[in-house]
């Protein structure tokens, strides 16, 4: 049986905008000893799962600043303050990032992006029925290239490495599982 | 078509023992407006689907000083300078963390853990035949349960929730990919 540690200390090391760094103080519950963890804080983060009436999904394509590369990804993003809940905050999203909207916006799943280091959630919101219906509303950073992708064809993508980014690849599974009728009940 | 993005600049902002923090400022191919983006510099990691010769899963329980959670995971960790290969590197981590070793270890995907803030790459390495025929080697900071797992429940397990880590997830997914046939051939 794990049990948990117990933190006796905390200190910021750190804040770089979108994220900051600390060190929290912790005992073993085994030994006894004390350890530092370094802990990267963020906002939550949502992606958005966005298919079309004809069973297509709504991908973006942008550069990467970490990877330096370009990635085919769903839309997302980080969940801010004024978002009511993480579906709301994805279907601003889904609207900022590509344009498109739908109906039946809710939960898919939810994950750790890295609960070793980072102390945050990943929300996966699915909508249905999606359609473009608005201009998009780029951040000057962004570059994003919309693409609608058949949603037959996408585990071929992931297996083939073509869809890179460890985020998207679970909630492309999450998809799968809730076609199979695998998926959680979220609200 | 997205355009890569200059870089005409870095500076290394933090050093957190197993990860760094630097800004890499760069010019929009777009906007030509200049922007500067944190990233997170990590070693590379592995992770590792080990399975039994009855189909079961080897994985691991730990606590996660990110989330502050008990996670069901798989065995794995950072690549060092002295392993050969990620392939090496995986057989080292589960040896490390399980005792169990196997036979026709190799490459079952790669993914970039988070491409907008981390320039690193996990990868996910399969090992077949696996048996336990080490004692565990644990850094003191560790707390480790193995738990072995029958494969056909990992579906539902990951649907259900009770696997919370996304790269854990993304290497179930190439599991099943692999089992699909629909697996790349990495070395």
């Amino acid at each position: 049986m794990i049990k948990p540690w117990k933190q006796i200390g905390t200190k910021q090391l750190g804040k770089f905008r979108i994220f900051d760094v600390r060190a929290d103080r912790k005992i073993s519950p085994r030994t006894k000893v004390e350890h530092d963890f370094f802990v990267i804080g963020c906002a939550n983060w949502v992606n958005v799962l966005a298919i079309t009436p004809d069973q297509r999904l709504v991908m973006v394509q942008q550069y990467r600043h970490g990877s330096n590369t370009v990635e085919l990804e769903i839309p997302g993003g980080m969940i801010d303050k004024k978002d009511a809940s993480p579906v709301t905050a994805g279907v601003r999203e889904l609207r900022e990032e590509t344009g498109y909207a739908g109906k039946k916006a809710r939960l898919a799943g939810k994950i750790f992006p890295n609960p070793a280091i980072m102390s945050n959630i990943c929300y996966t919101v699915i909508v249905e029925n999606c359609q473009c219906v608005h201009p998009v509303e780029w951040d000057s950073g962004e570059d994003i290239v919309t693409k609608l992708v058949p949603l037959a064809d996408i585990p071929k993508l992931v297996g083939q490495g073509k869809i890179q980014h460890s985020l998207v690849v679970v909630a492309l599974y999450y998809l799968e599982l809730w076609q199979r009728g695998l998926g959680k009940k979220l609200r």
